[in-house]
């Protein structure tokens, strides 16, 4: 299989089969180059992470899992540099391409892998999800891809960056492959029982691009039939901006713990844009970081109390489709921000969410995203399940 | 000719012979990979930096002036990132070797002008000093190197980093070859005269570690009995660390906006604290900035005070030896500021300065500086020839 979309790490390709006999007997999968393969360098996204690192001895929990599974390993793929990153623009190992929006960032930081599983190559594919980085792709590339509920998924040999917000997901390009994958990797069956109550976030979707409300309406318009109870209500009373406000002081603080030993000691080459991310994590005012951890318990609160049990909330996954590939910072930044509007209550409150593919603004893909009450990872699935089975 | 200390730039090494017939006839020179060669792409330190480029069509001013001169071009050499740096270790093209502090930094940005000198691959070598980026690799590496006043020497095909403090300078190992070079870049003949009173700036010299007063002591003995007439002064009455504060202001702002259109179009990589310089440049504060432009007119004013014509002024160029390569961040930062606090007056005043080897603090290089008045470049060289004339 030829790989000419730049998804998976320069040189050569690893291979491992899966267990014979598993329930994902057949499937492919990729990894993006967080996760640890034994016998593998660990990338990071970054050439200088890997210089004196030891070579991992053992597979991360999700790359076992998933080859005790039976799912075939074929490669491990691009990421945003040690997952600092939303667009999937990499200075070291590419822009991985984007077959559904030619012309047009895959999203990151786990670009390579839903790059892969857009084009065919796998079946399936690991990514992490800290501020984004599996539901952003995943609505760029128009898959299926999940952030579990944070803490549920082991992330034993997952490269961290911000651990209060890390999670491990995944992409499928149907519902069906995206069901069997998540069964193995929540360890637990997907229900028949869906939720009986949807909240349609009206704020986010007054935030996004008009287009892309206007292109999600059909399929809200579906999953409130399938759901059979729903309302309209504010996600976030106190603002969206004011959430991911939060979001951007306590991620790179995180972020900037995690790293500063290697800055320090290596003093490693960067993207201006990532250095700059890791900086600014080390400048938050006190005042700022004592006030986002408060935002944060608020933003915990409001969540839990919008999704009860048997409840689900929808909103787009993000403001719009993929930017155009190669522009400068100046037009991404403010891009970024927005992004991080619609993203920051998973990485803030630790809900599970599944952003779901087939809408479509100008020929480009864009998610629609569900989220559940902590804990419900697998009930957001058959949801996804449920909704494709009523589209086909 | 082998050059197995990473002085000069990876691939093929360029070479263009000088003029028949003149003066510099018969010597080799380098040139930081920051000059432009007609043909040759500008590296910059940084493999960023040549994307997009176009190869340049002709030679830069001082690079055509040694040609011209009769020296032959034999080679491109390593610099600190785009000039940031003042050690000399560059996270693209490595750390040159110093031959004359082994397992030591080479000191920076000029560092492979100045190994490629020191190990006596040529003769004399291009360097730039903005924030000391010849005199530091000149006292690290047992070198004459001139910082010249600012604004004499045509900076035409020189890659700028903040042109109010940007110089073109030169490395040589004896003071014979640096006369001959420096009277071709200077475009004067060097004169018999000597400056009639030296000033020793005491608070520099009881800044500087205590082993290197001790070590110049002898030096500045024979320089005071070459003079004939000296005294001691303080240079900096408001401190030199507020002189440097100053110009740790000043030229940051100045490369940040030397540099912001590159780092908007490009997102480049850099070593991390390449960008953290960047982006703090971009951060000083408004009434910071003011203040350290007032405080470089005080500058002006006091160094032009000390400086009447016929009076030098002399210090350690550094306050200490060449630093160990491959330290952490968080041992190499309060060292570049210490640095700074004794190179600042050149990129806040503008006169010019030679550092002057011999001497040694445990088998370590260490530069003895003289300033003088403005335009006086040529009567520093004078005095460096007539001391080693001296001394031998």
């Amino acid at each position: 299989m030829t790989d000419d979309i730049g998804a998976f790490v320069p040189g050569p390709r690893v291979r491992i089969e899966g267990r014979v006999g598993g329930t994902l007997a057949g499937l492919t999968f990729a990894a993006k180059d967080l996760f640890d393969v034994a016998g593998v360098p660990t990338g990071g996204g970054n050439h200088d992470w890997p210089i004196g690192r030891p070579v991992p001895a053992r597979h991360s929990w999700a790359v076992q899992t998933l080859l005790d599974g039976g799912a075939t390993l074929i490669g491990k793929t691009v990421t945003d540099e040690v997952s600092l990153g939303i667009l999937g623009e990499n200075a070291f190992d590419g822009t991985p391409r984007n077959t559904k929006a030619p012309g047009r960032v895959p999203g990151g930081s786990s670009s390579g892998s839903a790059a892969a599983v857009a084009a065919g190559l796998c079946d399936t594919a690991l990514g992490t999800d800290t501020g984004g980085s599996v539901r952003v792709p995943a609505s760029f590339c128009g898959l299926y891809g999940i952030r579990p509920t944070h803490g549920r998924i082991d992330t034993t040999g997952m490269l961290p960056q911000a651990p209060t917000s890390d999670t491990t997901g995944w992409f499928a390009r149907d519902a069906g492959t995206f069901a069997k994958v998540s069964a193995v990797m929540l360890g637990e069956d997907i229900p028949r029982a869906l939720p009986t109550s949807l909240v349609i976030a009206v704020d986010a979707f007054g935030f996004a691009d008009p287009g892309v409300a206007k292109a999600l309406h059909p399929m809200v318009t579906k999953l409130a039939a399938l759901i059979g109870h729903s309302r309209e209500d504010i996600m976030a009373p106190q603002g969206l901006s004011v959430w991911a406000r939060a979001q951007r002081s306590l991620q790179p603080i995180e972020a900037w713990n995690t790293f500063k030993p290697w800055l320090d000691e290596r003093n490693p080459r960067f993207a201006f844009s990532v250095a700059r991310q890791l900086l600014l994590g080390s400048m938050v005012p006190p005042a700022e970081q004592s006030w986002a951890a408060l935002m944060r318990q608020e933003v915990r609160g409001r969540m839990a109390h919008l999704l009860p049990a048997g409840t689900i909330l929808c909103l787009p996954t993000t403001p719009f489709p993929a930017p155009l590939v190669g522009q400068p910072l100046s037009v991404l930044d403010p891009l970024r921000d927005r992004i991080t509007c619609l993203c920051a209550q998973g990485g803030l409150a630790g809900h599970p969410q599944v952003s779901l593919p087939g809408s479509t603004v100008d020929g480009l893909p864009i998610g629609l995203s569900i989220i559940g009450p902590r804990g419900s990872d697998a009930t957001l699935v058959a949801v996804a399940r449920a909704l494709e089975g009523q589209a086909s």
